[in-house]
């Protein structure tokens, strides 16, 4: 019906389909936050119910898409893991990426606006989010990718609690800078310590280690399934059972090769 | 301070960076938005206030990038013209790409639930944009591009005005599928003079036509500007004179070499 | 010292590199070799010079890089494996493989010229070869795609060992190829077997099998290779074992999980 | 039926299509010819015979793709310009490379023994080279990559032409490398003329401007081609007329817009 000689347009538009067998992760990511949580008065080092807005944006994400064996989020960002053999949107790169920032984006504003209906979600000031879908060929790196992403998240949190802790002891931004750097990781533990009377260890786990959503299984039948032939209904059944599955969320160390992971076969499928 | 032996997982990231010196086109397309016009009870064939929501949206967007000089909509889909020598986010596709998508979700929210208080977007069905971007090497090209759209745009209006105006009539959806198959652009204008009692020609131009914004400028002096040579100081004047020019919102013919192109030289450059 | 301000047009230029730690095949693959078959009148339905000049022009350029652990050729095509981890002209697929086609058609028409000093190579008839590469995730998908192209030598030398069998008895082209038109392989065993007198059986393994080319080490120490920390040392030392392995030329069933695979477990390193 | 359960292997193919309606830029480039150089005993700084086999090369692959409308060579590499419209292999960008790489390093080896019976290609040492494709939208981008090429080799042949004239008056390669240390072109001007005697201005033109190769039409009527709109046969005509078109081989001045360009506007088309 809708064809046209100004069809021939449609011969410039790309796609890039992600390499079949491999684990995508899909990174959505905040854009200019910093600024976003002056204008919402954040607060420092870490705003619980920011985070929580966060979460609960992911989790609405990962119900929707059953291929999302696992996301890890922390600050403004979140990774989402596609199972191997994910097939969703034929893994149109484009696609994938633009859906997920988009559902961010929206879920962050409907659930900003439920948990702080004082203030809500301003025209001049939108949450908004980037997103990027890497292709990993193993799972050992994909493993890494996780800790890559963890470890991360500890070293900012350690430098933030550090960093606010001493300008709420009444130094200057500037100060309290320049006390930091230089330091390590023992160093700033011992300033909290002794400057501070902050015992590190004792902070909450969902700031130190981030926020891991996880889809568990009680009974998980582990499946040889060659490259090849999975016929489609099992497929369906084996998407059936992803989707009753329940998504837990935990804030624990899943660091390089944490028997977490072992514990939970289904990602390495 | 953020290094870890982890970080060799970025070395996975691609970037896709558009040709230079060709215009760029950003289309933002709903995803299952018929559903989502069942959920929130759309009017048929056009709900004027889901119309105006996108065109808020889009306008928004088209403030905030002084770079984007023409923007087309229509149903659930908008298409953003970026100028040959834009260099945002370094012409990165993703960064574009999934940007506009989170955007023009948020901003569809935020305008839906101001124009609809009674009945705000619901968690289970929200708006969600998928985003594409296209490269076209002349603006011939880029003028069939938006030819293409604005035909699209009245193929489909008239057979959606003359499919509900036989089903107001008391045709069963069948029915009337089944009277307009195989009919062309005149047989549906007479069917539905006919047998609806509407001239087409008087419909709203919103829906025939759908909706141009437009960036226009009093004093437009064309400047030669040879692919290297414009100094930064040049740049930054250009781009202020872009943000302030006004954006008009119109619903005109645009198809092939109309006038309406050349009297605004500065989409060509 | 070569800069001018046209230097800008390289930022035109665009670069894949290819995924790492995948397994990277390159096949490169004759053009109009029908053509050039008939120009330098091949044996039919298998030239075994002309088989011998691409073998010959295969090893030669595997000797050359040392990152080739394995290449499969048959007819006017040959696959060259590069090692998971090889960074050879770090991933640059289009350096890759303009290399493998350029190196191809040169080593192809030294050692045709050497091979057949009677019809050398004419300027209007040259081999010609283009190439692509394919990234393979795990090994198995690297198995499959050598039974892929295995079992594609087989049923091309089948068929065309019948044809020209039937044709050599009398049938013309057109008759011989009716006669096989809808037959399956025990069919054209029996063919071959009644109406030729050839038992497929004995003919020779390199037109049933392909050509096998294989870097074969007498001590293999399988080394635990974590993806980030191997020393730039070990990697000399490693590849200088490489460049010293000896090339092993074979013609031997390596469809699908073949023991083959087992005993050379360099190959999945 | 050379269907397998392999086959599916294919899937992780991936093919790049050089955006329509832009010029295309394939540049090859000899791999290594520093030491090719010295293996085969090339003159000073300029091998007249090795350019004449480069240009014979360039020539035949010219012949053979009517697309072609222009190449420029210099030292050991070429750069051919395919016209705007040009669909060869449906732009398939790894395609069009490694069948242009392919074929220079043939007809270069082919046009070498010719030349050079005496000291004819050898196995341990042959031309090779890799190429790329470079996509420009528009003519003026064009000629600015021209110029860069040109206005390269005059750099630097008049640094070569410098250095092996105070070589030959008797400095060490040092020496000479020292002298010329941060001179401009004046003063390498000055230094030929005084120490070694000669002046760049009586320099053969193929070492100065390097080679043209164009397609020249005597009676050119240039057609107002919209983007859609020719026939088929109109094209094949076209083409008939581009295969006829006798190829000229020039040695003259293209930087910029240089009125040779204009003279020809079927570059342009």
């Amino acid at each position: 019906m809708a064809n046209s000689k100004y069809e021939y347009v449609k011969a410039f538009e790309r796609e890039n389909y992600l390499l079949p067998e491999t684990y995508i992760v899909i990174r959505v990511d905040g854009k200019g936050f910093h600024k976003f949580s002056q204008h919402y008065n954040f607060a420092k080092p870490n705003d619980l119910q920011a985070l929580q807005v966060m979460n609960a944006a992911a989790l609405e994400i990962m119900k929707r898409y059953s291929d999302v064996q696992l996301a890890y989020g922390d600050s403004d960002e979140y990774s989402f893991l596609l199972r191997r053999k994910c097939d969703l949107y034929e893994r149109r790169e484009m696609k994938l990426c633009t859906l997920f920032a988009s559902l961010m984006a929206t879920f962050y504003t409907l659930f900003w606006n439920k948990a702080h209906p004082e203030r809500p979600i301003e025209l001049e000031q939108v949450p908004t989010f980037d997103a990027r879908a890497v292709s990993y060929p193993s799972f050992e790196i994909v493993r890494d990718y996780f800790s890559w992403r963890q470890v991360d998240c500890h070293i900012n949190n350690l430098y933030n609690t550090t960093f606010w802790g001493l300008v709420k002891k009444g130094m200057t931004p500037q100060e309290a800078e320049q006390r930091l750097s230089g330091t390590v990781s023992s160093d700033k533990n011992e300033i909290l310590f002794k400057d501070c009377g902050v015992n590190y260890n004792n902070e909450p786990e969902i700031y130190k280690k981030g926020t891991i959503l996880v889809r568990e299984f009680d009974e998980y039948k582990s499946e040889a399934t060659p490259v090849t032939a999975v016929s489609s209904r099992q497929r369906q059944k084996q998407d059936k059972l992803r989707r009753k599955a329940r998504i837990e969320k935990v804030h624990v160390d899943i660091i390089n090769n944490n028997p977490w992971w072992d514990a939970r076969p289904w990602l390495r499928e």
